[in-house]
């Protein structure tokens, strides 16, 4: 059977696609390694309108909610391994079977770049983070250190100086990536310290962290932080997808009506183009992703 | 005082707007004539993700809350009727005083449209009406006609269905633009009466509304009907903006930023291009707008 339409990913920008797919009657079904996407990991989500404050997983229990409400096929723990649109037709090879669709939409995520040392995993969401707008108010007045020198890196630490204590940046190289503007304004904040040529080696507390080892230019040291953004940047779920293109991050590229560069294949949330990683971002692209694919079948009739 | 941001309009795209510029701890403010926008006209939301069913009014309150949580300055019944960028300020005129601002996001929203037949402006609020929502109940038992075949028509008719004696749905074309699952729920409804390739002529009556003039596919009727809801559409309140580009439907045209053609200017919501008139895409572009606003301020200096 050729089903009218395949969600990929079940994070807030497939969630919301698919109660709009459902809501359209459309003949659907979601494939997803997992429900919740990047979102079940922001400990405070104090920016998704309606919630003054959420927790990632709550909201994203009611997202499911949601979905669940309209009896969407969901098959859980299956992931895609290769989709390609051939002959007017979208094949999606899971690591189970292969379906056929006339429309998709991509909705897979990013995930996140680790640095890969101790403490690292286990203070996860206690003091580990991977994202400033989300979680950044939590340190309001505490010392934070921000790991990385693109331009996530270097946003992180001028949103950071206007909510932390102090804010010590450091970088593994000897320069900044990130855009020269930034730079500045954080050179000329005296709550910014830069640390340049600089390594994190563990990260360690009790229940909450209380400080990182760090090498600084081979010299050891300690600081005393309560906070860690990890901001080396994140990587886009989007290596199973044939005849897309994509930006120079791997993201997919994605037009206003969240179109890619093949017909009847859309994508939305993390996992595309669109600078702003945000739960309601994605959650707004989904929606359209899934009113635009209604409009193409509409056309194909 | 040059502020860093004005947000014009307090509906779903607005509020969000305000929720990330007050977490990016940008000095601003709104002006609205009101707060909610057209999303209070909605009895029943079912696609706003997050809440499975919630009235309009009630998730605007959500919204509303949210904003005064961050004790965002909010200037309400404050008109705006004129917005300019000159010498890279942005002057906006209120019906009170003129504000300036490094940026401004337009969120104004739209209004009711009218369908511009005799008898529609002389029995305004007297049988005449423009949301279901508000003056529904007043029809208890009569004998009603909606007009129009999107979504709000449809929506209106499912109200009225369940409060009038009898609805006559009617429809300019052959066939309805709105949701099929809320079609069937009209079709299944022996209350209501689908009129298609209809027009209304003219409204008559004599202290309130008696009845309606209407040619169906050509032949001429007359229908005694005590209330009529016009659900025709909306018209974007975009009249007050000088220098930016717009469509021929007058609505603000955006880029995938939320950028209007003016350096610095942003546009979100059903004021703008943007196909969708939803409340979550709504509140998706408001967070890329203000993110947006954020990006610029900061490359200024």
């Amino acid at each position: 059977m050729i089903l009218d339409l395949i969600i990929i990913g079940a994070g807030p920008a497939g969630i919301t696609a698919s109660v709009y797919a459902a809501r359209k009657k459309m003949n659907f079904l979601v494939l997803t390694k997992d429900i919740g996407g990047q979102a079940i990991w922001s400990s405070d989500v104090e920016n998704y309108p309606g919630y003054q404050f959420i927790t990632g997983p709550d909201l994203m229990t009611k997202f499911q909610e949601h979905m669940e409400k309209y009896g969407i096929q969901v098959r859980e723990k299956e992931e895609v391994i290769e989709l390609e649109k051939k002959d007017n037709i979208v094949y999606i090879k899971t690591t189970k079977e292969t379906y056929e669709a006339k429309t998709a939409i991509i909705a897979a995520g990013k995930k996140v770049k680790e640095i890969g040392v101790p403490g690292e995993k286990e203070y996860k969401n206690k003091g580990v983070a991977y994202c400033v707008t989300c979680d950044g108010p939590l340190f309001a007045e505490k010392d934070v250190a921000v790991v990385g020198g693109g331009n996530s890196a270097l946003d992180a630490a001028i949103q950071m100086m206007n909510i932390a204590n102090k804010v010590y940046l450091i970088n593994m190289t000897d320069k900044f990536t990130g855009d020269p503007i930034m730079q500045e304004k954080i050179k000329s904040n005296p709550k910014v310290k830069i640390l340049h040529n600089t390594r994190v080696e563990s990260i360690a507390g009790d229940k909450f962290v209380k400080g990182i080892s760090v090498d600084i230019q081979g010299k050891k040291d300690i600081l005393n932080v309560k906070g860690v953004f990890i901001e080396i940047g994140l990587m886009p779920n989007s290596w199973f997808v044939k005849g897309l293109d994509k930006n120079e991050k791997g993201e997919i590229k994605v037009n206003c009506a969240n179109e890619t560069n093949v017909l009847g294949v859309f994508a939305a949330g993390d996992v595309t183009s669109v600078p702003e990683k945000q739960i309601v971002i994605a959650a707004g692209d989904g929606a359209k992703a899934a009113l635009g694919a209604f409009r193409y079948l509409a056309r194909l009739k």
